[in-house]
Formats: structure tokens, sequence, C-alpha cells
């Protein structure tokens, strides 16, 4: 099952991803489950099944705003450093444990919605990563359990303002500009999806591919990012961890690519689907 | 005007603090202002103040359970190594700019109340700050017009989990375990505090003084923060920048200082007050 978030005649919902189109489930459970956090808090994931069966779609797959998945998490945890060839291009040495950074919420886009390029920088770089939605979430959870604290999964661009990024050693500043992360274009459930760890990435800008590699290759993998992300912090239902980019950065590049006014970035997961942003100045 | 987070009763509230005990706003203006986080967004300091004046106080001064004095910002925004004994003992270099790093809502405390030791580490150490409490918010502030965002002023013990902190150049594990950052007693108004440059921060271990410095000492003062911070982010109503902490922190001592279940800590500032926090294990 796909869900996903978005604006239709003007109002918030939340739906099924179908072939043929969205069914809307706010109009069906909408009272119950009123928005995707709450039904994955709320295990609503039968009754959303259910109240979809036989229905035809209310949307096509085209007519609607796209938000960002989870609009509203309480934590939004990021890993870098996370492939080896992204570490290896930054020139940064291994760790025993993962770095990890936070971005704010409103520094999400939705899928087809822009990711701004900020006025005050021209290194505004692109970060195609495998995103992890947090169920039922929980702490001190052992690697061995970790699939029963994801709801599912979806797709990050980890959008990134290099210079304001390196003005210290604290990567902040440049991964917190509003709507610099595109989020999307949807949830696919846990049980749908399989194993994360069979997943092919592509990033493109503008069509050409910038990045690919496959989630085998993820220096800690989901078991591991959650049981250490557990032993610190409690997860709790729509929670999102954005697992890494790989190797193939415009900031690393030689010569460098930024993204810019006009140009449009993809980022593709095999059995997830295509986020799409174009990029629009602030 | 002191402004109090609290609990008594069994109810969450808000109101005054006086030399005489708490005047209760919910019960006067809480359809208006919900809680403390919607009067400051709300402007509502005046309508505060009408409705506590000729009142007798509701609470004593002890008779409430304290809470985080923002229980729910949005940001919480702290700065790293911002005064220049702390950077020294850390062995670290100037920056052109702040290093900033994020802690979730969940990771606060209110006055009076434990900040835990985590079972898994016993590295746990303390930060008196003086913490910048956001009224109006803004993007793109000038620091000129730093006062114009502001709403008030309080204490913050950004409680830090040391080795974590270290496990990689990122801190944001070591500054994230639940309830490790002291947040209180309560927020006074900028009107009432004055110039934010001419305070005196002491924090005490068990009554022994570990830190003291005057917060002039800020390597970026508090309108270069905003400055900074807005350049990246929009700050809104509630939001917290906590601003660093003076030198003295137990993991840079000789022999190391850390928490133990038992001991308390207080960090006070002056025109402001005392935050207590005991510790108490996981």
């Amino acid at each position: 099952m796909k869900l996903v978030s978005y604006t239709a005649d003007g109002k918030q919902a939340y739906g099924i991803a179908r072939d043929d189109g969205i069914v809307d489930l706010t109009a069906r459970i909408g009272d119950s489950y009123p928005d995707l956090k709450s039904l994955i808090a709320g295990d609503g994931f039968r009754a959303a099944q259910a109240a979809a069966d036989g229905e035809k779609a209310d949307h096509g797959l085209d007519g609607i705003t796209y938000r960002p998945v989870i609009g509203n998490p309480d934590k939004i945890i990021c890993v870098g450093l996370n492939y080896k060839a992204h570490r290896e291009e930054t020139g940064r040495a291994p760790t025993d444990n993962p770095a990890l950074f936070l971005r704010f919420a409103d520094t999400q886009a939705g899928h087809n919605q822009p990711m701004i390029k900020p006025a005050n920088s021209d290194m505004f770089d692109y970060e195609g990563e495998l995103a992890v939605i947090i169920g039922k979430g929980g702490r001190h959870v052992k690697a061995a359990d970790y699939a029963s604290v994801i709801a599912g999964y979806s797709i990050y661009n980890d959008g990134s303002v290099r210079d304001f990024q390196s003005h210290t050693i604290q990567w902040t500043a440049g991964k917190n500009f509003p709507k610099t992360g595109g989020f999307g274009p949807w949830m696919v459930t846990a049980d749908e999806l399989g194993d994360p760890s069979r997943l092919e990435l592509t990033t493109r800008l503008n069509g050409e591919v910038l990045q690919n590699a496959t989630t085998d290759l993820l220096i800690f993998d989901i078991p591991t990012l959650i049981e250490y992300i557990t032993s610190f912090t409690e997860l709790r239902a729509g929670d999102v961890i954005s697992t890494g980019t790989p190797g193939g950065v415009g900031n690393k590049r030689d010569p460098q690519i930024f993204m810019k006014d006009g140009d449009t970035v993809e980022v593709e997961i095999s059995k997830i689907g295509t986020l799409v942003n174009p990029i629009v100045n602030e």
C-alpha cells in the first residue's frame, strides 16, 4: 500500500496512491484518523485498505498537490556519511557510530513542489536518500527487532546549502533552510516493500544521473540505525530517519555542480517511485 | 513580569510568578491564550498583566510542579563553544559563525524536576546557559533589530552525554537524551530584564561553584545569533535559543566531574533566578 499526503480542492487530505489514482482516505476514515501520522499512530492500515477496497479513485495521480509524506514529524533524524563512496569523497575518516543531524519540519517540500534555492547561497546541493517512517516506535530497540518499529519507506532529498553547512563542524545551518528537503511522493508500507537493503537509488539533475547506488551499501544499515538512535531517544509514530546519501554529490565534483532556479531534481528508488522537485529561487 | 508553565491540582496551567506566589492565568485568560506559547504568539502580555493586577496569588512558589517554560517549542537551537574559556578548554579553533545544534522538545525538564542520567552512560555533564525565548519571530532579521523578535529570557541547563556527543563530529546524540535539559524556572519578559549582555551566570553542583561568567563574554552575542539564525531559518513564537555555556564543564576538568543519581545541579542567572534540578537515574 502506498500512502500519500496531499491537498485537493483546497483541502488537506491523505489517501492511498494506486496505479489508477488516489483514493481519498480523509473522506472515508478521517474522523478516526485525521492525517497520515495519526493513521500510522493508530495502526489504521487495515482500516485504510478496507475503506479503499472496491472504491474508484477520487483523483488522478497528477490531480493533487503533493505535501511532504509526513508534514509534522516530531523528529527528523538524518544520517551523514553513510555510504563509503560519499564518506570518501568528503575526506572523512570512518566512525564507530553514525553521524546524525536534525532537520526542522518546515524544511520539507512535497513531491512536485519547489525546493527553494536560498538567496544567500549559490551552493545548493542534492542528496538522494532512502527515508524510514516510524510506526509504533520505541526506546532501546534491538537491531534484530528493527522491523517492529517501522511503518514504511519513502524518498528524501536532503537538500544541503554547502557553504552554511561548513561554517562550523555542526551541519545544522546548511541543512535547515526552508523547503530545501524533498520528501515523497508517498510512503510504501513495510510489508509491501520487503527488504530495505535490496533497493536501487538514483539521483538525476535535469535528467543526468549524478548518484546511483544500492542500499546494501549503507555503512550503518537500518537495523543498526534503529538500535543506535533508540539508545538515546524515543522514536514515535511519524518520525523520519533519512538514511544518508551515496557518492556523487555536487559539492565534491570537479567541476562542482549546484542546483539553480529552473532545474529539476529527481530521486528514484526501486519499489518506491520517483521524487521530483523543481528548483525555484527564494 | 515572570511567566511560568506548571501543573497544579492535576491540571496543566501557566501563570505569573510573583514574590507572593503564582497567579493562574489559565483560569483567567486561558480561553484566549491556552498556554504560554500562545500567549507569546498572541502578544498577550498586557492582557496577562491586567488579569493579574490586584489578584491574590493562587499558589505558593513551592505549591506547583514546574514544567519546561515552553514545553512544545517548534525549534530549540543551541549554540556551542560560545564562550572563549569553554572553546579553549575543548581545544577548538575559533570560527567565523556560531556552531549550532538542535534539541528535541522531549529532552526538556522543568525546574525542580529530575534531569535523567542515562543508564548507558556515566558521562552526564552540566552546561549552564542563558536562554532566549522568541516572541514575534521572523526571517532575515538584522542584528540591530534583534530585540523586536524576543519575548524574554530564561535559564537552560544543556545537559550533555559526553561519550555519545563525541561518537562523531555531530553532537546530536549526546544532546538529545530524554529529560536531560533543564529549562526554567520561568521566563522574564524582555522589558523587565533589560540588557541581556549584563548578566552573571553561575552553575553549582551540590553547592560547589563550577561555572561562573558574565554574558558580555559571549563570543557571538544575542543580536549576532538572531541575525545568523534567521539567515537560514524562520523563528516563531516560543522558539528557544540557548546561547552556550561558559568554561568549567565537568568533562574538561582534571579530574573529570560528572553528574550522578542524588546530585543537585543549579544554574543561577542574575535578574532571572535559579534553575534547580535533581539528578535521577534512568
